[in-house]
């Protein structure tokens, strides 16, 4: 799949031109090692595994028992406790970070000094400074960083954003998402941290439009993180988004709206098959009466359309793309930058949330 | 279906004891006039009609086209374009006002003056302080006054209403709704007083619980009504409710989402059968790394049950219930009172929305 | 909604030439009587009353109850116990049948013979040769036969017939339908002569072809009706049928999949908006090992398309066509012959069910 | 999950008592082959390496290909194009069979004569005679033949098989089995040795029954395989079940109903959570009028519910059985009597399906 760059970004690092353009072109696979094995980690050591251009030599883990199952199913490659002795394989080119999210910066930091271009679980830090910091790095060290915004690489978002930029929605009136399914209560991290990010990235992407402030609500029980959070993000001229994240719900839904003056989106991730329906429908505006029972009754007023949605696993595609970038020297999709506009929400949302819904300016 | 009163309202109209329960027991079929024959006016006409307490009377529109429908389909009846000539006709007892909400006020006191029980469809008028004269009006006049919140009388809410109140939920920790669709935009009224009300409604009767404060975000072109909107009503006791209000979308949703620290609910009124599921689902919080996983594979915690619902049309247990209330002499479920708080929090809901989300107390 | 006949009947009525078109255009409405006021007489009551060219005169059925309930719906009409004093009142010109099966024939005979156009509720008649019976009487009555197989004007159903008819599904192999929920046991009929019966009138609208053998297999318990049957409908050229009606389900399945070379089609009458969804899949023959691979892991094969459906209600599309069709002494769409076939696949199958599935050939 | 026989087989092979149970405890892992590599082949590798019981040793396979895809993956693991090196590995005990149906029997036969446990993909074999040989050769040569009806390792179909066990449903009055998509037109096998298989092995497990009878129809285009099949088969006292199969549907439907006396329910595979709905619905036989309406209205009678189901991946309890069966010296659960059981109702199926339909007696 080829990957486009959206057209907008309302975060621009005051960064040097291009900086790893110069990368070679190499014949032999990049070597790959994945720190932290827990949930997230055995997906990202497969796909590197199954990836040609990628040659999966260590896995690190704090745990003997996580380290004995990675051997089990990697019988070739090196396990450490330590990360350190991962970093100092000179083989190993390539890193992939997928610890709890308070020990990012750090070990990332690390993997950088030591030369590793750095593949970075979301969210790519604990705060925006931690994230501009770790971001200035891989510049300074002409390394690859990508944060592993896993949706943005699926064949329905990528939908999504076509259906933005060719115009075919008009101009789009609001973003809506709901993520909301019983999950557990994390001692690490909360709601916005863990399931918010996820939509705020897509609608980074999607939308490619700069947010100028954020109000949050939540629910947030004294000494223990957010379980639910309700965000909405506005932007110049009359759009808003709002992200719904919940930990406590009976049910799992991946549900977002997207509404334009022509046509209208419903992006549902649950659905097996049809993903992504475009509903040809638009607003209209009646003054007289009759037309007010008319429409209340005829209440759809066009087709529907479900486009045919690539199925290629997400972070298998992220990981080929992680491949080109250090091939090729480019700038990922979901740099450094974008790492850091996802948290900049994060940190307005979370603030406000304390605030009962205050809005918060960005100043970006 | 026998009507239980809510134990807890948070708002408490400072008038004389009961003024309404010296009304005589009749024998005779109430007589009862209808104002406003749009929309929602000939499903009032047609229960009314089948209703055997009640003799329906009389029709009055302003339009003659609507006087002419109503009259081919109850040829018996008197039709009025000046509904104060229904007013007059000394044998008509109750009237049912389906008007534009800016009418609400004047109509519906020129109907109280007049010594009309009254029943007023949602919401009870454009302001809190019309709705508290119009329920004063009421006590004053010894009439009922029933604002037609026609959610509450149907079987789905009280069924949830029933489970807060027995405790099988647990502690109740948020309450989400959501009620959307592609609907018209409105010259008279915007999204809140248009759908965000029932939800409102619906939360007020099934919490019982005294909100704190609102704060709320939506869309609001210039020169237009808000055609979307997110409220978030904070309670006491860490409690949050949010409704997700949007006459913008491309499909219909009427879903709530109901969390107790026992058991979590989803009320789906677009389910044919099963409106009410209730899930035998907690909250885990894990400290262990294997749980974790476990967790994350094993999503279902427990069984669902849907309880048997009464399919009963709602409208025709709402008036009922106010042939009930006229013949004992009591005060109806959805009093003045009610149709009061709702109004407060939509007044308060349409400040913070202008104001991005900022708070806003609610000095009840 | 204009009315298209369809291209092809297998079954065609040895009568003579088009009996009924010298019918004079009236300009006075017609004036109808509906004998029957149970479960459906109430809805063709309602349909003829809201329709401009009719004038609902009478009603007549067995109870008082029922009369007076119309009575009290309908103050200026008529009511009768006897429905032959409803036959002789010269001024109702057409009359609509909603009785028990067992009586269509008797009474349909004494309206035709009475010089009344006829509805008759479906199926036409207990016996193909009652059926065969009506439909000759009304020739010689020159009367227009309506057979109420309703379905067949509902926008869904017509949308299916436009989709075989242009050609765009390609060749069609199989329709596939199935109605099943948790019906009433009924005295009168077995599950096949209710339900069954919807399913083998879409089928013979949609498809336009000639069956030629029918196998069917079913539940019969012992001194009581089927109450669950399957029936395997067998055309030519290799194109199947299969009609799976059940009384005893406890969800309710309304859904008919039509498969074609070039395209497939799901109609679900119980989707409230997108009734009918035509996806763009067709047949791949592999014979590579990888290519077994690749399909069964990429399972979509192209876009879904819901076509916007006409929601007009399908009783009052049938009642106008009842309405021009006596204006403009025309054959209707399901007439006579129509409710011939329908029965002549409920006798083949009945046969067959009994016998466990043997085939039954048609001669027809 | 521990496993319970179910009550009631229709075949007893005429066997010698339990003839494996004198095998020994063995403490070692037991080595295991797979032979077959294809589409199932990585799933039966993969659960067989992390089984602890287990040790995989070898893989075989006719591609080059498919043999380098294992080796990556398993490193450790031999590779062999011929199986008869597989059979020759002394270290091998068992044997998976994931190769195309045609090859079973020869296969499987060598791999028993060879004193290998034998675990054979759905179905056993060819035909009739052939399943009866390679059970009859299993018992002779002292070793566990477990058929690889997988299903019947999931969760799902155990509640089903409790839910009549225990008999919470009342006396079963019908078995209707939905199990249709767009398949792969296979070369080998038509859609009831390929879909179809699959329900009436659940079938068989669900009712424990003794089939008398089998009438089937579907389609087959000539000189291909049957591509959609319809399967009705006759129990004693009035009980029928049916199945669909089909490979040529725009959509997956996964959808079993199981009507009894008491309660009925409703196991949709394609569900991610509430696999099993259990209705609280009975029948009821109305003889007044007035009930008949009330019923039409009223349609649910009582409430769902939805168990928790256990959500093991059923490959993997299947497997664990096997490893029980071998170490204890027991029969398994889906033993080579339950695949000639399966091959039997596909032989009649097959028969009658020529037929059009004519039912063919299970002389059993």
């Amino acid at each position: 799949m080829e990957i486009k760059m959206p057209v907008c970004f309302y975060f621009d690092l005051p960064l040097e031109a291009d900086p790893i353009n110069s990368y070679p072109i190499m014949d032999k696979k990049i070597g790959v090692g994945v720190i932290g094995y827990g949930y997230w980690g055995p997906n990202l050591a497969r796909n590197f595994n199954e990836t040609p251009g990628f040659n999966l030599k260590a896995i690190s883990d704090l745990s003997q028992q996580r380290l004995d199952f990675a051997k089990s199913r990697y019988p070739s490659i090196d396990v450490f406790s330590n990360y350190m002795d991962l970093l100092n394989d000179p083989e190993i080119e390539a890193v992939a970070l997928s610890t709890p999210t308070h020990t990012h910066f750090s070990i990332g930091m690390a993997a950088l000094k030591a030369g590793k271009h750095l593949l970075v679980e979301k969210p790519l830090a604990s705060s925006v400074e931690q994230a501009r910091q770790l971001t200035e790095e891989a510049v300074k060290q002409k390394k690859v960083l990508l944060v592993d915004h896993t949706f943005i690489y699926t064949g329905a978002v990528r939908k999504l954003r076509e259906l933005v930029e060719d115009g075919s929605l008009g101009k789009i009136l609001y973003y809506d998402a709901v993520r909301v399914n019983l999950g557990l209560i994390q001692q690490d991290i909360n709601v916005l941290w863990d399931l918010a990010i996820h939509d705020l990235a897509i609608m980074d992407y999607v939308l490619g439009a700069h947010p100028r402030a954020v109000s949050a609500t939540g629910l947030a029980h004294p000494g223990k993180h957010e379980s639910i959070s309700y965000i909405t993000v506005f932007f110049d001229d009359n759009l808003i988004a709002h992200v719904h994240a919940n930990w406590l719900a009976p049910v799992k839904v991946r549900r977002t709206l997207l509404g334009g003056t022509n046509k209208m989106v419903v992006y549902d991730d649950v659905e097996p098959s049809e993903k992504i329906k475009v509903y040809d429908k638009g607003i209209s505006v009646s003054s007289s009466v009759e037309d007010v029972y008319k429409m209340l009754i005829q209440y759809r007023t066009g087709d529907m359309h479900a486009p045919h949605i690539n199925a290629s696993e997400a972070l298998r595609t992220e990981i080929e793309h992680f491949h080109d970038c250090i091939r090729k020297g480019e700038k990922p999709l979901t740099d450094g930058a974008a790492g850091i506009r996802a948290i900049q929400l994060l940190e307005a949302a979370s603030l406000s949330l304390k605030k009962r819904g205050e809005p918060i300016d960005l100043n970006l």
